[in-house]
């Protein structure tokens, strides 16, 4: 039997690259997305694409309403960034910094684990080329790790809970490079924060970063 | 000014008393319910007459649907277990733990911290008179409140995420003994498990434990 894993999938870049790593390593695959109140609903359309194109066990999508914490552009309307330079893309947490989303995220994925007897979950978060959040880093996730070993029935019979982050170490160059290797196709991937019914802004920091990486792989987005 | 405090607000025994021990130490409490797909929904009543009384900054009550992950008879229709003895209460995991439930609420407690600012956080967890859940041991609070510091935006300021535990190490009669020295009426409070249409079942560990708790202190419990 196959091991199963949980999957965060929100329909961009990178949770799509890690999807096709989870299956290409052999898991089966249950994918968890959330409906938080975000501007950019798009993304949750690619994300049920994709798990039809790779034929996963099982996906959920959890409705859970994070703008009832105010302080984000991502949950709000106060405007997103555009524009900034590569070298103030990160450098201080920005406005589209949603309080503690992927530890609610993960909270959400490991219940899923237990309820279904999986001990991997699979995150797309990256610490290169990224908006700078405090939620993405190799720390917090090593913290989460410990915590959710002491938080659910089974780790009481010597299981552990894994959580993979394959890509946390890769620039968005390398994420890409190794998603193509692995057949992704990124048109069904969505990435922009404030897409205001166009496929994307082409401006905010997701968007740049992404351009980027795909012009470092001599390529055009192949989703604008 | 005061000092703001996140305060996980049930509606149920322990937390009505760590609302009181909140307000006496002096802080102006934000109060979070969850609606969760609980069956035993009369404890939202009951935090809504709390709040009413104590005269909190806020409350609000987040929905999210934890049916979704299945295996727990709080949020289902397996059937809660009766009439356990004192030695079989918190032995073993029971069929009523659900999935990384404090995870969760802990994650959505930390979020609206750090929408308000606030540095505390307050829950009623206990692991004594409990019903032996993981996510109540001190060293998963430990756990959390580590992960806690490094997740949000606040922390890379020197300041420090704190989860109160005020009645970890007191015995439900403890409890009680705390709460009514402080001016507690639990007759609004709701702790069963399965009320189905009554105020309690009188058999659930929530119900057993509590009687305990009232019976030590020479007191009929006021909520039945």
């Amino acid at each position: 039997m196959r091991k199963k894993a949980v999957l965060l999938l929100s329909g961009g870049l990178d949770s799509a690259t890690v999807l096709a790593i989870a299956k290409a390593a052999g898991y089966e695959v249950y994918a968890l997305s959330f409906l938080y109140g975000q501007r950019h609903l798009g993304e949750i359309a690619c994300a049920e694409k994709l798990t039809e194109k790779y034929g996963i066990a099982e996906h959920k999508i959890a409705k859970i309403d994070l703008t009832l914490f105010q302080g984000s552009a991502l949950t709000s309307n106060l405007p997103v960034p555009k524009h900034l330079s590569a070298e103030e893309i990160g450098k201080d947490i920005p406005v589209t910094y949603v309080p503690a989303r992927n530890t609610i995220f993960l909270s959400f994925a490991l219940a899923y684990a237990e309820s279904i007897g999986a001990r991997d979950i699979f995150i797309g978060v990256n610490s290169l080329d990224y908006s700078g959040y405090p939620d993405c880093r190799p720390e917090f996730i090593a913290a989460f790790e410990n915590m959710a070993n002491l938080a659910t029935a089974m780790t009481g019979q010597g299981e552990k809970i894994k959580i993979h982050t394959p890509l946390i170490n890769l620039t968005k160059a390398e994420i890409i490079k190794r998603g193509i290797a692995l057949g992704v196709d990124y048109a069904m991937t969505a990435s922009c924060y404030d897409p205001a019914g166009r496929k994307a802004c082409g401006a905010c920091d997701a968007c740049l970063l992404r351009q980027k990486g795909f012009l470092e792989n001599n390529m055009r987005d192949p989703a604008l």
